[in-house]
């Protein structure tokens, strides 16, 4: 077992309230020791983690970002603006999850630097596998990037 | 269930013998219907990467890559190597799997562009369950990007 889930925060940029829902219903569920920190906006999104260079122990451990938010243009920006801050934040892994199984939009996403895409699920009951799923990965096998107050 | 298991092949950078001997054992037990291509030096690595430009129907669907081969700027080359290569081929996740749980080896393989990182398992049957838990994410989970050949 992985020591991941200390001081464990999963930032969730999502603008659907119906799947917010689910995401957090799922959370309760399989990953409730993990703190869930919910945007809705890409002005919200990059405002929080601006804040995070003044106040490092707000930084997420891992980062669940829509891609039409509303517009895939919002979810792009997210992405760069993340990728482009300074180490370690740019290396906090982040984990697409959309509704879009476009094959353009999957492709652009691992070229702008994520690290995996789920196509959101169709039924209510698969988000708690889902999340399952990104506990026994996330938390339990993989090694994540030290944040310098997560010691 | 994904689609990923068609056509699907890792590719597993690895020198040492004992844990190739692991990794084969425990992609039998439980990733059967995946090709493995075993790699062991820099060089051969980065001659599988290119050669797969011309023969694409070879490329990978995921790459498990250590980092000390022996040195870990063998590692950090072929890293480097593949984030440079033409689309979609720098798209392809990459995975390392390493011995080393230095905090400095784990940041700066993200910064430089893996997907996630595993610590090596220490006995003998963790390697199984990791490769359980890389068959749920990865293959079962996950949507990978398309490669041109694999639809």
């Amino acid at each position: 077992m992985k020591n991941n889930f200390r001081n464990s925060k999963l930032l969730v940029i999502e603008d659907n309230s119906d799947h917010r829902f689910f995401i957090e219903k799922a959370m309760k569920t399989c990953l409730s020791e993990v703190s869930a920190i919910h945007m809705s906006t890409e002005q919200q999104a990059i405002a929080y983690m601006d804040s995070c260079l003044y106040q490092e122990w707000d930084l997420p451990t891992l980062i669940l970002l829509d891609l039409y938010l509303p517009n895939r243009e919002n979810g792009w920006r997210i992405l760069e603006h993340i990728r482009q801050m300074p180490t370690p934040i740019n290396q906090i892994p982040i984990v697409m999850l959309s509704y879009s199984n476009q094959r353009d939009d999957i492709a652009e996403a691992y070229q702008k630097g994520i690290s995996s895409y789920l196509v959101k699920p169709t039924h209510e009951e698969e988000w708690v596998s889902y999340f399952q799923k990104l506990r026994s990965y996330w938390w339990e096998t993989v090694t994540l990037p030290k944040m310098r107050f997560s010691f």
